[in-house]
């Protein structure tokens, strides 16, 4: 595995990389890798011969009251976990190195915005997008891998490559989870016993809904009421937002006659949870039960 | 001369010509083609074997009160103009098939903007950017050509480049002129016999500003001051603005070490003409005597 700090070397290595007409995937992180990373990574090894990782702590997708200088790194541990699943080149720029003057053009992203987490969060997926831009250009990428655990940032970063025709295919893989369902994030580490043993129910309750759905209950507001009581019924959480939207235009839908994402925000009293179950309703059996 | 009307089929053939080892050359265009475009055309034959222009009224680029509905469109002569200056492949779309749905994404232009014709046309370089970010990726040119007619265009999609890692070179192309010096333009015909004669003044007040910084004159507003004066002697426009500026950056300058433009926009009874020169202070010749 190759260390690469410099916007120069990386763009040099890809001109080379696709000169030899080699196929490359990407997964642009912000480090302190997980296993949510790294399936990514194993991912990318079905789809493109090289694969190229990037690290990069992007100020400009963090509000001012957000945690930028606090956003746990651990730069030597993420070297090792990447080199284990076979990234061949990884970017690791300074902030200076990304966005070196005073900055000219930056993405502004229109919908999808103002529901689920970017609703607290204004500007978060400006800089999302623009970061992206950067850096599908310097990797040239055929592939790039996103979790769907941030199922809101796979449908915009879907609408970036779609709107500006970037040649590049956006793969949305599955959210890796513990083994009673409870989804991988490094904030997990913040729960207490209590709460670990209770965050399983927020899948649960994602479960709840989908089945509701498949029954044929087409009502999103008793839908959520009943996700929603079953999360009080059986944590110490504060609900921050319970939604059902099409996905993955994220708008709001009556019908649910097409693919629908349930989606949750859950603050436990370190940690602020998130999880989704996308339905199918086009497909005799459910595809994404993720 | 192939001429393609949708994305799909530029995107295969562009990864095609790729795929071949190919290099691009692209002329952007609103159509309505003259001289000033078609040297840009010739100016590609120089940099790149296959040569791709579009032509594309882009309606994000207008305000709501100008001319997108009245921009002139001679389809007929433009295929024949590309055809003759060995134009391969032009890119012919309609709005629907740029913009196909609500649109996620836009590209937002924070500097440069704010000055020169940009001050008067809020949005516009947003819309450049943005349709230019498209046409860059559909295209895949290694080379892109734009007239230094317009310097703030090609200072602001310098920044876009330089700013978003694009794999593309910019390359400006020296304004073309008629034999007296007046900037070629569509919109000259719009001027009466006697306008016609007072135009050519424009150029020469530029050259008498450019005349007094190589002499050593570096008071921006005395310099200003004198080719308004020449201005006002010898035409009978309005003067919109007489501006110098650090040139690519468009900031205000003082010091006139370095690369500086002077560029002036002047109303005459039906055409606004804009016209510019580049004085480059660390030469010891001049060397963009444009």
């Amino acid at each position: 595995m190759k260390v690469i700090r410099t916007v120069n070397e990386l763009t040099s290595i890809t001109k080379e990389l696709k000169q030899q007409q080699q196929s490359i995937g990407f997964v642009p992180t912000m480090g302190f890798l997980h296993e949510g990373h790294t399936t990514l990574m194993d991912e990318s090894k079905k789809y493109a011969e090289v694969l190229i990782a990037s690290i990069f702590v992007n100020p400009l997708q963090f509000g001012p009251n957000e945690d930028f200088e606090r956003y746990p790194r651990n730069e030597e541990r993420d070297l090792e976990m990447a080199e284990a699943h076979g990234v061949d080149y990884l970017f690791l720029p300074t902030v200076e190195e990304m966005y070196p003057v005073r900055s000219t053009v930056t993405v502004s992203v229109h919908n999808r915005t103002d529901v689920l987490c970017g609703r607290s969060r204004p500007g978060h997926f400006d800089g999302v997008a623009t970061v992206l831009t950067k850096l599908f250009h310097l990797t040239k990428a055929d592939f790039a891998f996103f979790g769907l655990k941030d199922a809101q940032q796979v449908a915009v970063v879907e609408g970036l490559v779609d709107d500006f025709n970037f040649d590049t295919t956006i793969i949305a893989v599955p959210t890796v989870r513990e083994i009673d369902g409870l989804a991988k994030s490094s904030r997990n580490v913040y729960l207490s016993e209590q709460e670990r043993d209770e965050a399983v129910h927020l899948y649960k309750s994602l479960q709840v809904g989908k089945q509701l759905i498949i029954d044929g209950e087409r009502n999103t507001d008793m839908i959520r009421e009943k996700v929603k009581n079953y999360i009080y019924a059986n944590t110490s959480g504060r609900i921050d937002y319970v939604e059902i939207l099409a996905f993955p235009s994220l708008t709001e839908t009556e019908q649910l006659n097409q693919q629908v994402i349930i989606a949750l925000a859950v603050q436990f009293s370190k940690a602020r949870l998130i999880d989704n179950v996308i339905v199918d309703l086009q497909r005799t059996l459910p595809k994404a039960s993720v």
